[in-house]
């Protein structure tokens, strides 16, 4: 996801404080917060979850919650994301 | 990355045998191995690395060893990449 100009290092604290909640979640075995180094006002969120279901769960409980309203506030547009499904590999919580 | 036309099952089965080797290389946080829902010759990995040295280690021993070669055999064109600098939150090893 890209912040507004100049509000990347912000966004990145804002989704490190969802990282902090997200851990507590059933079934979250990732939520990491990553820079892009070219790009100073972009983040990018590698997520693992056990099922799409822990996933939809946490997502609808935070939204109303500490987080993600701050997050959306910093966002130029909306995230984009990319939806995978793991097959298996060293790291898979 | 992207295989052949309907070889990605096959680049899935290859990519999961490097990941069973890269589990035992020093640094290696994550190597999870997906494939894309709606793209059958597409297959993402997602890696995780203590440091980029540890990375181009264990990259530069396994095109010499099993694994790689049978990969890069199968893909239609190089692999893409997307770099980034994980800055905490839960999965993190």
């Amino acid at each position: 996801m890209v912040a507004v100009e100049g509000q990347g290092p912000e966004l990145a604290k804002a989704l490190l404080r969802v990282a902090d909640g997200m851990a507590a979640q059933p079934g979250c075995l990732a939520y990491v917060v990553n820079a892009a180094p070219d790009e100073a006002d972009a983040v990018w969120v590698t997520e693992i979850w056990a099922d799409s279901a822990s996933s939809e769960a946490a997502l609808g409980r935070d939204i109303g919650e500490a987080g993600l309203a701050d997050v959306l506030e910093l966002l130029a547009s909306p995230p984009e994301y990319i939806e995978v499904t793991p097959l298996g590999g060293p790291g898979l919580g």
